[in-house]
C-alpha cells in the first residue's frame, strides 16, 4: 500500500427502470474501473432524486425484490386520503416516502481492489415512480491506492 | 486540485424547530463556508439525537413536508397500546422509531467546492418530538482542497 | 494533529445475539483501539447481511430497544398473505424487509480519539432472523492521525 490518498468522482446515469426494485451491482461496478486501484477505501453513492431509493438486500432470489415492492406499496398506500401533494400523480407522494425510508445513498467498503459486499448482498435500485426515467447517480471514491 | 487532504469538523446548533419535517439546506451550507474550500470530497452531517432524524427530500413544494410528517404519524401511532417506554410522553417512543427508520445521518458529496444535491434534494431535519429544543449536528468535511 | 492520513479496515465478528435489538456500542470501540489514535476522522461500520441491521437509538432504558422490536414485528407482520420468498421461513422476508428499512450501515464521526456519539446514542444490531448467528461487520476507520 502507498501512501497516496486517491479520490474519484463520477456521475454515472442508470438506464431506466421501470417501478420496483433492481439489482444494479454489476451497472455500478462496470462503470467504476477504478475500484480496482483502491487498497483499502470506501465507494459513495449518491442517488440525485427523491422520489427513488439506493439499498442493500439479496442478490439472489429475485422474488426478496418483488416482495420488497409489495411490501412498500402495502405501507405506503397512493390511496391515502390524507395526502395533499398529489398533483404529480397517486404514486408521487409515495415514491417520495418510500425514498425517505430506505435513503438515497450508500457507502461501501473496498479492500484490496474489490467492494466487500457479503455473499448475499447488491445494491438495489427501489424505482417508486411508474415512470421514473433515467436516475443520475453521483459517484465519489476515495482511499488510499494499491 | 492540489494533492492535500482536507479535513474540518464542527458542531452545528440549529435553532429549535416545531415538531414536523423542515428544509435545513441553507443552514447547513451557511455554517459550513469551508464546503467552498473543497475540490472533490464528503460531508458527514450526524445528529447527536435519538428522537429526531435527517433525511433527505424535496426541496419545493413545502406540502411534501406536511405529508412526510401526516404518513409517520399514521404509521407510528402514538396510541400503539404495545409500547412500555411511554414515561416520556405518547410522542416519545415513536421518535426513536422514525429515528431509525430515517436515519440521524447524511453524507452529500461535494466537487468544486459545493454540494451535488439534484435539483429537487434538500437536507431536511425531521422533529419528531413535540418540544424537541435546539438539536446539534456534528459536520465533518473531507476532500482535497481545490 | 499531523497531515498523515490513516486507514484502518477490519472485521469483526459479533457474538450471535437472539432475534431483536441489541446494544453493540462496547463490542465495537472494544475491537477498534485505532480509534484512539484518531484526532478528526470517521468510522463506517457495514454489516454483511441482508437479514439484519444497523441503527443508532437510545443506550440507556432498555425498553426503547424491546418497543422498537415490537413495533417492527406489528408493521412487517410474518403471516402476509402477498409474500412469495417464503420458503426459508416466515421470519425471513420481514427481516429482508427491516434491513432495507433501517439500513446495514452507519458511519460515525471521531474527535480526539472519540466516536462522537450523542449523550444518549448507542450503535444497535437489528438482528431480525429466529436463528441468525454470528454476524459480521467491515470496520473502516479513516482520519488525520493524531
Amino acid at each position: 500500500m502507498t501512501n497516496n490518498p486517491f479520490w474519484h468522482s463520477d456521475t454515472i446515469t442508470l438506464r431506466p427502470y421501470p417501478r420496483g426494485f433492481h439489482l444494479i451491482t454489476d451497472e455500478i461496478i462496470g462503470a467504476l474501473p477504478q475500484i480496482r486501484e483502491v487498497e483499502v477505501g470506501l465507494l459513495h453513492l449518491w442517488l440525485q432524486h427523491t422520489s427513488a431509493s439506493l439499498t442493500i438486500n439479496e442478490n439472489a432470489d429475485p422474488s426478496v425484490r418483488t416482495d420488497l415492492e409489495s411490501y412498500f406499496n402495502h405501507t405506503v398506500r397512493e390511496d391515502s386520503s390524507y395526502f395533499i401533494h398529489t398533483y404529480e400523480g397517486s404514486d408521487d407522494m409515495p415514491a417520495h416516502i418510500k425514498s425517505s425510508m430506505m435513503g438515497c445513498e450508500v457507502t461501501l467498503p473496498i479492500q484490496q481492489g474489490e467492494l466487500q459486499l457479503g455473499t448475499w448482498q447488491g445494491i438495489i435500485l427501489g424505482e417508486h415512480r411508474n415512470q421514473g426515467g433515467a436516475r443520475r447517480i453521483v459517484a465519489t471514491l476515495q482511499g488510499m491506492a494499491r
